[in-house]
């Protein structure tokens, strides 16, 4: 070798990885007599052996649901469907991304009945036992195959969806966590009837988001709905929740980066609060509730700043308050919040993106906010609210 | 609604998630006149704030290169470089995998340095601490970039070129794990200058594998250098290693399916042995001394049903003789050999999958093993080795 630096020598490949995505909305699908699961939970060849399952479930689920474990245990009945072996009941909410020792549960569950990659992780439950329990299965073997019952409004339209799981460390939201494609999303409206009002509205929030971001027809259609669906209205709901799913479903598909290899994420509009606002009241707001808040206060900074007209601003705060959301919180004027844009910032890679709106419809995304404006935002949010 | 089952409605997408893999060889790439890293770390735009840096260093890999964290310490030290933040040696071989308590030490550092999307865990190793780092990192925020030093053959030619990150639970190996793309792969020649003799044997029974399966004109490449090779001949050694990573790379890909959602992977001749042997004896056995017993084994049982003709065989035996690693071990004849079969077929998912051998260059998938040819195999192995 005459030189050093002559045999340096570089093979560079791009390449896809390849994914299907299957959402799916019907009711009562644990019905005998409903063929989703068997359409779902098909066995690739009839030589196949039969594939096994552990169910996973949201404690506030099977709570609200008596009989749901009986239930899924006869719609697995059947030889042609994989095998039930295990249902695991967790706790729901955050409390199931905040304790590792419920990862090691399953786990656990997992290697003990040898769910292999042919093999299932079923899960039952809301945004966040969805995001716990299908981190464990993501990472179990490098990925069984994960199939997410959403069992609420927000899980439905929009958590449930994501090819996201994540679990909570160093008290920071989704430290550790996996991108992962579920085998399908099954949203079953008849697990709606069982939530509480409070769980019934938050999901909205979600909608109002992505409506502001990407579609003033769709931000249209909440508007005419808000009071029906803040009475609990289904016929007013389901098409609000079909439209967001799929909605966020094509931003992913065809965004070009669904595992945000690439950019920071536009679809975060009034995260960088929420995220903040939920761990700051120990979780005593709920993930949509501080998305709304998040919201609000985002489009009031908007306008101040004198991006987003007058008219849009206060249509943003008419429809949250008329979907029962709240629009402010007596936290949003601890310093700690203002501290969160840094750990947003971190979480997302180095430059701070927030997305503010330009109108109804259209996001646009800065890299700086002016922290006295924001102080202003809060005080305007606050005297709305009086 | 009229009827139940008229609301079913599924939405199907199918989608790619673009990936880029840099595969990269040169010599001293530490020595601060050498341009890789540059390359290799370049910021992505000048406005875009500096990004973090964590190294983990395989001991292994330290105590052999006594000045090597001062010899990255220095390399790193420029503006337009990530900043290096800490560096952390952990323990090499196996023992990476089966601690937990390194992955938390890994993660906690990543979480204390506010290492984010866009920052840094370059990891430098051999094939099992590449493994364990890069599970932490690729979990850590979902993914943080990773960039391996590949410091051994074994690594250089085969596990750091992989899409896989894992460690072992439960007494099994990779049972926890991910896909992930590095940024870049790098393989320094000389690292390879400090490795005792069987840490440099040991890589070549995967480029024997990779030969065996897809290319005879390769297998005659290393049967024409394997005596040089075992006497720890670079000069012969470069090509192979750079044509064994290369065969490696483009059937990740190209292959169709890099995150293995399809299908058993056809790379792991002879593995389904290797893995158990490798634990049996409490990691007496490394990694490319297990793959060369279980290579030899699947070869004489390929040619025991009928499969391979004896010269093919007899070839393959001599090849891995003449680069002076083992061809069979006494736990072959321990009867939790074949109970790894099991474990094999659940690791892939569901059906077994063993490739065997039709001729040199061309692998077959089965189904199943005669477990008396198995028996059979073993003996004829444990008398030619005498």
């Amino acid at each position: 070798m005459s030189s050093t630096h002559s045999i340096a020598h570089e093979i560079r490949n791009d390449f896809g990885v390849p994914f299907t995505h299957r959402l799916l909305f019907d009711r009562d699908v644990l019905d005998p007599a409903n063929p989703l699961v068997d359409a779902v939970f098909e066995r690739e060849h009839d030589d196949a052996p039969p594939a096994g399952m552990i169910v996973v479930i949201d404690q506030g689920l099977a709570d609200a649901r008596p009989g749901i474990q009986e239930a899924i245990s006869k719609r697995f009945f059947g030889s042609a469907l994989p095998e039930l072996r295990e249902i695991i009941l967790i706790p729901g909410g955050e409390a199931s991304k905040n304790d590792p020792a419920i990862i090691d549960r399953i786990l656990e569950s997992i290697e003990r009945h040898r769910i292999d990659r042919r093999s299932y992780v079923s899960i039952f439950g809301g945004g966040a036992v969805l995001d716990a329990a299908g981190f464990a299965a993501s990472t179990a073997h490098r990925g069984v195959r994960i199939v997410r019952f959403a069992s609420t409004v927000l899980s439905q339209l929009d958590a449930a969806i994501g090819v996201k799981n994540g679990v909570n460390r160093f008290e920071k939201k989704n430290f550790i966590g996996s991108f992962d494609v579920p085998v399908a999303v099954i949203c079953d409206e008849a697990m709606l009837d069982s939530l509480d009002q409070r769980t019934w509205r938050e999901g909205f929030s979600e909608a109002v988001k992505i409506a502001c971001l990407q579609d003033a027809s769709f931000f249209g259609s909440i508007a005419d709905s808000a009071d029906l669906i803040r009475e609990g209205d289904l016929d007013a709901a389901r098409p609000i929740i079909r439209r967001c799913a799929k909605m966020h479903l094509e931003h992913i598909a065809n965004g070009g980066d669904p595992f945000e290899r690439l950019e920071a994420r536009p679809l975060d509009f009034g995260h960088w609060s929420a995220h903040r606002l939920e761990s700051m009241s120990g979780f005593d707001l709920n993930h949509g509730e501080a998305v709304a808040i998040g919201i609000c206060l985002d489009s009031t900074y908007s306008h101040l700043i004198g991006r987003l007209d007058k008219a849009a601003f206060e249509r943003i705060i008419d429809v949250m308050t008329r979907l029962g959301l709240p629009i402010t919180h007596p936290l949003l004027s601890d310093d700690r919040l203002i501290a969160g844009l840094e750990e947003f910032r971190e979480h997302l890679g180095g430059r701070l993106t927030i997305t503010l709106l330009e109108e109804i419809g259209r996001g646009v995304d800065v890299h700086e906010m002016d922290l006295d404006r924001v102080r202003d935002a809060i005080s305007v949010l606050d005297s709305i609210a009086g």
